[in-house]
């Protein structure tokens, strides 16, 4: 049976639940699945690297983190050199899931471009290579005969990328509209339930789902990538981050939403993007005001949804989890699946 | 290129609409999918049967229908003889879309199985030779080295049956509930609207959502058969129609309604089921109060929606239409592509 080795570069809460699934769950994986996974380097900004050929010792490396241990006392080393250990490393797959700034998607966009061109697969959590490189990283893991998979870009395990993908053959898929932020959409349920803007905010940041600086959720700046991602792999826009107008719901006022209540409608953070008759794309983020007998008004708290418009079908609509350690892990379990399968048709066709 | 022959039996909407878009459609889907369509066999019980190994005229048999003209005027035969067709025609897949009894399945069972027998892959619309002998017919298709495919048998073309078996891979799947009837969903929500249960059954039936008897839709009958689908194919259930607990909406009173809306809830007709913690299934068909921010409560008019629960992204919900020509047609579509896709990597194999 083939065995994947992988290099986890990151070890925050993503890579560190997909160790924990690997360690108390591999077998079983291997038993569904038909392959098993071996981590043979870990990197962290804060643990250092540790790279193993013969496989990384799990239950130790998951017993860092809350001490002053880093890697060095293990083996390793106390910096976590992503570029040598992403280049000279033997893994097979690189699981990335470090940050991203979404000016020039860095550091996650180095990560991946070592990666690819030292002839790894990637999988990746980040949004920013993929919005802002995606077609060149794309064009890069096809010259190397490598993968470069990225479904927990956006809606983290909830299958929307390959789910447009795979499940809509023979379909025209003319546009979306979705609600891919649930920081921003738990915002406006607790407006809808009398909480002024900065009190649901406040909430929000109380219960972990908003960041200390709350603008990336609140103003539509992470909508705005998963947009251009979703644009550009499923209607093939190949259009830029600015080609997606963003407006965000910090002026929106409780009685805005008082007033579309009367009216029967409901205040949503919806990006979308549809294709024109010419051909031409058009995306977009910002408040609307949806009927309560749409779609998506009924997506409520930190679930995300996309609703797909299909030639034959009308609409489509997913919705799961937006985020989430596990559900982001499983990503990445997802798409090393999906590398699984490609390979196996490459191999049989061989 | 390859191009697969298929036979048409049943002549009605969906069969019909099929054969629109291979007439209309085809070199698209040649160009987009790789493979071409021929209808090399048609039947019908008003216009008879017609088999051309070299390909029917389509827009001949679209133009039949209206008159009183049969497919004997056409070289073919008045009488359907499905057995015959089926059994001795050249088709590569039978495309089933007649109509199940839901005691037996019948005549749509007898269809299928005929089919498999003479080595014929089939893709059916039909619940009843899913529900009813899935675990018989599959083995038989296996046997055979033939394809079973029967998305369209749950939502339509909405994709329930292959998502669930594709994009879960390495999740545990431990239940669903759904909305798998348009016609009571709208019924429900035109109760909820201040119509009476007569009333809104009587606009039903005008809007043609409703047939003129509308025990199957109303009394959870169609569900039931949905849910025993579902749970066997998805839930490895291996459970009986009997073992389905069925109750309708016909009890629902106008004060039920209005009583839950002032809990805020929603009585919605929910087709269910769950894998208990011996590993067996239990699964149901009845009305449930929803919470107005669960999943399937703001599931409106003749959508359906199915939503799964998974052990490591916890809910994912599925929606669209849960009918139409169209979208059935496009079942059979998909059922065909998956198909295609699995003779690829069979002959990959070789």
């Amino acid at each position: 049976m083939t065995t994947y080795d992988i290099a986890l570069i990151g070890f925050g809460g993503v890579n560190r639940t997909l160790a924990e699934l690997i360690a108390t769950r591999g077998e079983d994986l291997r038993k569904q699945l038909g392959f098993g996974l071996r981590v043979v380097a870990i990197t962290d900004l804060r643990l250092g690297s540790l790279v193993q050929d013969e496989g990384i010792d799990l239950a130790m490396a998951l017993g860092l983190g809350t001490g002053s241990e880093t890697f060095a006392e293990h083996g390793g080393s106390a910096e976590p050199d992503n570029e040598r250990v992403i280049r000279s490393c033997t893994a097979d797959i690189i699981c990335e899931a470090t940050f991203t700034n979404p000016d020039d998607g860095e550091p996650a966009v180095s990560h991946v471009q070592w990666a690819l061109e030292s002839g790894k697969s990637v999988c990746t959590t980040n949004k920013g290579p993929v919005a802002l490189r995606g077609t060149e990283l794309t064009e890069l893991a096809e010259r190397n005969g490598v993968h470069f998979e990225f479904e927990g870009a956006v809606m983290s395990g909830t299958p929307v990328i390959r789910l447009a993908k795979k499940m809509f053959a023979g379909l025209k898929l003319n546009g979306f509209e979705g609600i891919l932020n649930g920081t921003s959409n738990y915002v406006l349920g607790r407006m809808e339930a009398g909480l002024a803007f900065h009190e649901a905010i406040s909430e929000a940041q109380q219960l972990g789902y908003a960041e200390a600086n709350p603008a990336a959720d609140i103003e539509g700046y992470d909508v705005q990538l998963k947009v251009l991602i979703l644009a550009n792999e499923l209607l093939g826009a190949r259009i830029q981050l600015a080609d997606v107008q963003r407006q965000g719901i910090s002026s929106l006022t409780l009685e805005d939403i008082r007033e579309a209540a009367r009216e029967g409608l409901r205040w949503k953070l919806v990006g979308s993007a549809e294709r024109k008759p010419d051909g031409t794309v058009t995306a977009a983020v910002g408040p609307v005001a949806l009927p309560l007998d749409h779609g998506l008004a009924g997506i409520s708290g930190a679930t995300n949804a996309v609703s797909f418009s299909t030639d034959l079908l009308g609409p489509v609509t997913v919705s799961g989890p937006g985020a989430g350690r596990m559900e982001t892990a499983y990503a990445l379990l997802s798409d090393i699946i999906a590398m699984h399968a490609k390979q196996n048709r490459v191999a049989a066709h061989v």
